[in-house]
C-alpha cells in the first residue's frame, strides 16, 4: 500500500484564526459563516452546485501534527480514534456537511463550519440526505452524549484543536 | 498549497473484482457484504467502534486514472462534477455509510457496500446521523433523480467504474 498524494483545490477563509475557538461540529455552529476559494483551474467543476442547499467539504485537517489511536475527549473517557470525531487521526481527513449560501465566481460562500481559518480542502461532494441511513442506528459510546451534544453547551461546543 | 500525503490504514475486500458491477451507491446494496482488513499498527484505534451500528468509510478511489470537471452521467447530462458522485474528481475520494456486522481482530465485516476490491483506506469514523441536517434541505439538479434511484432501477444502480 502505497503513499496516496492529493492536491488541495482550494482553501477556506473561516473565522477561526485561533484553534480554541472552533466548535466542535458543523451543526453546532449555523451562525459561523466563511468562504471556500476555488484554485481557478478547478472554477468549471461548480457548475450546477449553487442549487444545493447543502455540500459535504473534505478538508486536510491541517493544524494536527500527531496521531493518537486512543483518544479521550475532554468530557468523557478514552476511546478508539475510529470510533471518535477527533482529529489526531492516522490521516487526518474531515468531514463536514456545510450550508451552501451563494457561489461567485470561484467563491462559495457557506455557515454551519467549523474549520480552522486556511483549512486546505480536498473535494466537495453534494449532500444527498437519501445516502445516510435513518433506520436502526446505534451510536455506541456516543449515545448520551449526542443528547448532551444537542443541549448546546458550550464546554462541549468548543474545545481546542491542538492540546498544548 | 503542498501535496498532502496520505497512507492507507487498511484495504477493503470485496465480490467486485470487476468494475461492471459497482453498485452506485452504499445504500443501494444492502446485501452486498464485505470486510475491511486494518494494519496491524493501526488496530488499537478500533477500541468501542463494534458498537456502532454504521460507519463512515472514507477510502481512495484507486481506479480512477483522469479528472473529468464536468461529469455526464449515463442517465443524465453534464453537470460540474462538485455536484456529482461521479468519481472522476481532481482528489478521488470516496465516502460511503456502511453497515457494520462484526469486529474480529484486525477485520471489521461490513455490508451496504460500493467499494471495488482492493480498494484502500484512508479512514474510518462513527455514524451519527445528528451530525447530517435533515430540513430545508435542496439538492438541486438531483432532486427527480433520487426519486428514480428509490425505486431501484438497475440501470442507475449499476455502472462502470471506469468508463472505456
Amino acid at each position: 500500500m502505497d503513499t496516496i498524494e492529493f492536491k488541495p483545490i482550494g482553501i477556506i477563509h473561516t473565522p477561526f484564526t485561533k484553534d480554541s475557538e472552533i466548535p466542535r461540529q458543523a451543526v453546532s455552529a449555523p451562525e459561523i459563516s466563511g468562504t471556500i476559494e476555488i484554485k481557478e483551474e478547478y472554477v468549471d467543476g461548480l457548475l450546477d452546485l449553487k442549487k444545493f442547499s447543502h455540500i459535504v467539504v473534505v478538508f486536510h485537517l491541517h493544524l494536527v501534527t500527531f496521531t493518537e489511536l486512543i483518544s479521550c475527549p475532554p468530557w468523557d473517557d478514552k476511546h478508539g480514534i475510529f470510533s471518535t470525531c477527533s482529529p489526531y487521526r492516522p490521516n487526518p481527513i474531515g468531514i463536514s456537511v456545510v450550508k451552501l449560501n451563494k457561489i461567485a465566481g470561484n467563491k462559495i460562500h457557506i455557515s454551519c463550519i467549523d474549520m480552522a481559518d486556511g483549512t486546505p480542502v480536498l473535494d466537495i461532494k453534494p449532500y444527498i440526505p437519501d445516502l445516510y441511513p435513518q433506520e436502526n442506528i446505534k451510536v455506541g459510546w456516543l449515545n448520551n452524549k449526542i443528547a448532551l451534544m444537542n443541549k448546546g453547551k458550550s464546554k462541549i461546543l468548543f474545545e481546542p484543536l491542538i492540546d498544548n
